[in-house]
């Protein structure tokens, strides 16, 4: 028996932001002070790190869930699957939903029930909720569903990430360029088969120092009201992280699936930040003395910014329609994913089509 | 092999609410007309129906994480576990962390990685996360655990119910006078024991017309901002959809056990209201055609009010501490679990201990 990923959607928000929309805006230190560059050269440094040329943000009166529907929708009809036959439908996001020009998020019902309500799913053994685990989330949802699956639970699993970041970014932060909105979703189900679907996984959570790392707190323009908070990064402190522990945490999962690293395919990386996940991809194959293939991971992070819990979903649903050049799945491949986000949490899973 | 709890815990927050404190709100009706009723007959029948003389509310300067990692304290103390043996953390809530005199939740990062941090758990492989599934968040936390322990994913799990719902309630609402806070906690482990622990389970998710039942929504006081909303409920609707639902989820549960309705001890129900709870056990007992035995149902919504998911494991900590009059469990004894709440979500799970 396997747990397989039998379809795959996504929504990829309308309205595109080019580096330019940011030109205007007044970036400050986190002690509030003015930074010494103009902002051309805060979005040439930026650029040049992070790799993001634009993002795309979700039009004003749509929220995370009706992303969330969408990409579901999309996910159904791949699988050709009829939606009362939905085990569970797990979401996950950090944020909820959030309307335009607003600062309180939504989350009663959880957004798995709204997007229920929106797929007009009668079934009430179709068990939906919410999995809070930052960026993460999405691919924690898949192991969830494996969970549900191996223990004889669940035969077939909604696993959707959707998050509006646009809508919790502090204008005067430069890390709020790297930050967009979007929704991926996929179906995992019980198949009789074998050497197939989800070979094996792995999940952390350090707490420690680290759980401050990325979190929400007050805006850098200490003007600005002390009861609105906004996401955070401590940049450096998270890069270290990603590129110590996300290797790490991949070769542990692919050791133990007794594949080699020949086998592996493609890389499916949260996509973070271009640098990043270089540096990810570089020291996940230093762990193995050999060099990264050409192509191994696809990015979309250029166009498409760091959306957290939709980056994966929305990769893997660009690669599997043959959308991304030179990019493509074939049967038998093994790839590998990983994520890394707020917690601190990582996870990896090793995943053969 | 089981799944069986081996610990538990609760904080129950120290500021207490008499009925007496809402005798200066300004109550209005859904559409802002005033209530045509005085404040003291309004406090009278609420009285009358939901059974609630006073309630807790947090004490200011804490929060639900706060809460959460006190009552997740004692229930370690009480498995007697290390708590870095713990495979998962697992945080049912519905609001995040929300300052007193503050709108806006914090989840990032997730309660369960802020608890993790308060505990000083250092083993990265004890995995975090929140589960937002309405009240009845801590009794599916605690099928998730089934759900690892029985897929062979893990052995030992923490699962809290927290929440403050004192800092999202509508002071011009008369169901505000319903809600609470508190926090509760248990472990649940794997056993090489037979005849003990989970015997089975159910959840369910109505979503159609139901998701609107309990809701976010802006203030009855139609000169509040629109912008900030607040815990709202659908009376009526909640009652009957309770009434018909929870009743045949138990038995449903109760029949697919193997045992009797002779057999069960106790019903430990989401202290909701004390004529819909007391209607939910006299329905389910009139499923067998047999009456309620006397006791057994203990209740603490008299004096503790409404807390949400802590409502079961607190309930569940002061019963097995026998804290409560006439309430006690022996060894061997079958009860029953059953939640309900917005999405609308509800769950029933047979144990037995």
């Amino acid at each position: 028996m396997a747990e397989v990923i039998t379809g795959v959607g996504s929504y990829i928000p309308h309205i595109k932001i080019a580096n330019s929309h940011f030109l205007e805006h007044q970036f400050l230190q986190e002690d509030g002070s003015v930074i010494d560059n103009s902002n051309d050269t805060i979005i040439e440094k930026f650029q040049a790190i992070t790799g993001i040329e634009e993002r795309l943000y979700l039009e004003k009166g749509m929220t995370a869930s009706h992303m969330g529907s969408i990409a579901a929708q999309k996910a159904i009809e791949d699988a050709h699957i009829d939606p009362e036959t939905l085990d569970y439908i797990i979401v996950a996001h950090n944020f909820g939903d959030i309307k335009d020009k607003n600062t309180q998020g939504d989350t009663v019902p959880s957004l798995a029930a709204r997007i229920k309500f929106q797929l007009k799913i009668k079934n009430p053994n179709c068990v939906g909720y919410d999995l809070l685990f930052g960026c993460p989330g999405w691919l924690e949802g898949v192991i969830h569903a494996r969970a549900f699956i191996k223990s004889g639970m669940a035969k077939r699993i909604l696993v959707i990430g959707t998050e509006t970041l646009s809508r919790v970014v502090d204008d005067h932060d430069r890390d709020s360029m790297i930050f967009s909105d979007g929704a991926g979703a996929a179906i995992i189900e019980y198949k009789e088969v074998e050497d197939q679907g989800i070979i094996t996984n792995k999940s952390a959570t350090y707490a420690l120092a680290e759980a401050n790392f990325i979190n929400f707190d007050t805006s850098f323009n200490k003007e600005n009201s002390l009861a609105t908070k906004y996401i955070k990064m401590k940049g450096r402190k998270v890069y270290n992280f990603a590129l110590t522990k996300v290797p790490a945490a991949m070769k542990a999962c692919l050791d133990e699936s007794g594949y080699s690293i020949k086998d592996v395919k493609k890389l499916f990386i949260h996509q973070a930040n271009e640098k990043m996940d270089q540096a990810i991809c570089d020291r996940f194959y230093q762990l193995f003395s050999v060099s990264a293939p050409e192509h191994v991971m696809p990015m979309t992070i250029q166009k498409l910014g760091n959306s957290s819990v939709a980056t994966l979903p929305t990769l893997l649903d660009l690669v599997t329609k043959k959308k991304m050049e030179n990019q493509e799945i074939e049967k038998g491949d093994v790839v590998i994913f990983a994520s890394v986000g707020a917690g601190m949490n990582i996870n990896a899973l090793v995943y053969k089509f």
